[in-house]
């Protein structure tokens, strides 16, 4: 089964965006059990992507493409696969009823070529878009090469192939086997230690195998196994599970492909019936909002405050003056303070602060990366931990967030 | 001028990293008026490498390859370029002291391979790496494509790129013109109309160019213009620009590859002079959070609120009780009201607020995407706006912190 990957916009050609699709798309098809061995990018243009589709179609065995599935006079993909293969493009109507709903609810003014969204290749399997409004495609030849067709944006791509591309590929490529993937997801590890202390392992894969991934501030580990029956291959993912936890289990946060460190602690809260409140000054909502992404937190998170100055400290909080002047706003005491008094006002099970330095410059003399947490958790008494961030000044308020979560969640444990 | 680019590794073809290198070089040709039509990966394979350098010398005028300049089993570059041009390696002297001086230094086991580091196509220009060992060559056909080679690692592959290969490749395809940008960053419009609005100005396009680009709520557009004086390029820039702000002028809200909505209006705050604060519900402080990637906004910004519940609501903002059960949270009077009383609370200029439904849930009988900003702007009289938004719970969220930072800068612009 040899495959390969095609970029297509000419956006990605001109360098203006990095193509991360093509990344992501052979790590999932290796995982698969596909082989590929070209990535290529072309742009929008017909005559070079028709040139490019057959040379790929010659000598590969299934053709995935991402890009130019949008609406307009660039996005020529589907239409040139269509004129390649010689059939002709079919509309999805529930492709095509969600396309005009969205027009129809925001009042927005509908393009022309809107409805080339909803087309598709005759007798491809059509995957819906549940990001977007692009639809894609899985078509499948007797006597040529398959050819699935991505949309181009990461967030609408990654979306699609999971909820269906995997599945469509898996069916299709059967190996009379059951194939078991299991992601388990690492916080406060970097990839190269979490590899290190996995070498072996990973230099030994065979059955299941262990595909490492680095994302923003945190890192997964994709186990693959197979074998004729599923409790089978489910027992070879325990085994080797059971290896790296007993190294790295420390880290170890979560499982599976739609979580994050957010719901995992948004799901500890409820689950033990706690609320929570936040009071922020370098992350400035940051931290609420992150845990806002997480649907229904409203059972557990009432709101609470961005305290950005001194004075809205002093105004939000009634944090007396003396302290801020004593010991500076980028303090343990200051931090304390902060989780406490939000605790108090909005009398919440737990407050949380952050308070620190973003950049790019200094404060109070202290360098960008400098961050106090402050955390008030239940009747425990209020401590606050400094930690040291390196990077941009979004990176620092990032993983300022991610820490903050990560000290929840660890406490959460502890009552367990 | 037609050029391709060609990344070479194992581990960019597994997508166990992902090629910035290619957008980087991408970019670079593209500022000096080289064409680009193609990109491609390959791994570390002679066969398949010599059959793509087959390809590309075919087609284009420059090919530039990254990665496969090292000393291992896997770097097969440079042999395979030397092979299919049918002309011999030879030993750079410089770059070969230098590799035996750092192994004497540190005292560590020069690896067999590395002499392989110092070998160039004879006839080609070396480029030093001046972050490692492994030279570049630029090599010039009478009577066929000129080929680039380029280390994988991309602090050596940019260090040698800025260092030598810009210089060579101006020298060898001197045009004596001047190149020049502009970007133009539209909120409001999605691209498939903007392109819609501008499509006989982009069909026809020469000198400038136009170049659409969709990024995550928002549009930009690159004009690039060449001509033998500067200020005639800019002329051209300036012709093209007016005309496209004759018909999508009001969508317009700023310039350059390194700009933003929040930081033109955290600029239009400085400006002015003005303090701003906000209170959100479903957005849970995202739009405070993204006003705080601007850096120095504290001059404008102290703080805010985020609340989620109608708690919240009235404890922090004093809203009254009779307000949120008579009109329910997600209205225009609590949107105004929260506005409002967050402007008074910390004596702000303006203050700003979002209530609505960020889904999947519906509430209050209202689905999700149904948003109220609220506007308390110095002494007018506070205002609601509602928007209709779609997509998904993050999308909605997002959409709305972009649609409240527009409010603001139009509410700015009627000051001037």
């Amino acid at each position: 089964m040899k495959a390969e990957i095609i970029g297509i916009g000419t956006e990605i050609l001109l360098g203006q965006v990095v193509d991360t699709n093509s990344a992501f798309l052979a790590r999932e098809l290796a995982n698969l059990g596909i082989e590929v061995y070209y990535h290529s990018v072309v742009g929008d243009n017909t005559e070079r992507l028709t040139s490019q589709l057959d040379t790929a179609m010659r000598r590969s065995d299934l053709v995935v493409m991402s890009g130019g599935l949008g609406p307009t006079q660039d996005d020529l993909t589907k239409q040139t696969v269509a004129n390649y293969l010689g059939i002709p493009l079919v509309m999805d109507q529930t492709a095509m009823a969600k396309i005009d709903d969205y027009y129809h609810q925001t009042g927005r003014e509908e393009a022309p070529n809107n409805a080339l969204q909803a087309m598709y290749l005759q007798g491809a399997t059509v995957m819906p878009n549940d990001n977007g409004m692009a639809v894609g495609n899985f078509y499948q030849q007797s006597d040529g090469a398959d050819v699935m067709l991505l949309p181009g944006p990461p967030t609408e791509m990654t979306m699609m192939f999971n909820h269906y591309g995997r599945g469509l590929l898996e069916a299709a490529y059967h190996r009379n086997e059951f194939l078991v993937s299991r992601v388990l997801r690492f916080y406060g590890i970097g990839e190269s230690l979490l590899v290190t202390k996995l070498s072996d392992l990973i230099d030994q894969q065979t059955n299941p195998t262990i595909a490492p991934y680095a994302k923003t501030n945190e890192v997964t580990l994709r186990l693959t196994a197979s074998a004729e029956q599923e409790a089978k291959a489910k027992g070879l993912l325990d085994g080797m599970e059971a290896q790296i936890q007993a190294r790295v289990g420390d880290y170890l946060y979560g499982y599976g492909d739609d979580n994050s460190l957010e719901a995992v602690v948004v799901a500890g809260l409820k689950d033990q019936q706690l609320t929570i409140t936040a009071a922020e000054s370098l992350t400035a909502g940051q931290f609420q909002s992150t845990l806002g992404n997480v649907p229904g937190v409203s059972t557990v998170f009432p709101g609470g405050f961005v305290t950005y100055s001194a004075e809205a400290k002093a105004a939000l909080l009634q944090i007396p003056s003396e302290i801020i002047e004593k010991y500076g706003v980028v303090s343990e005491q200051t931090a304390v303070w902060m989780a406490k008094q939000a605790k108090k006002t909005l009398q919440t099970d737990i407050g949380i602060s952050f308070t620190g330095v973003a950049g790019p410059e200094e404060l109070e003399g202290q360098p960008a990366g400098t961050v106090w947490i402050g955390i008030a958790f239940k009747d425990q008494t209020p401590f606050g931990r400094l930690i040291h961030l390196a990077g941009t000044r979004d990176r620092i308020r990032e993983r300022s967030v991610m820490a903050g979560l990560d000290l929840i969640r660890r406490q959460l444990l502890t009552l367990k």
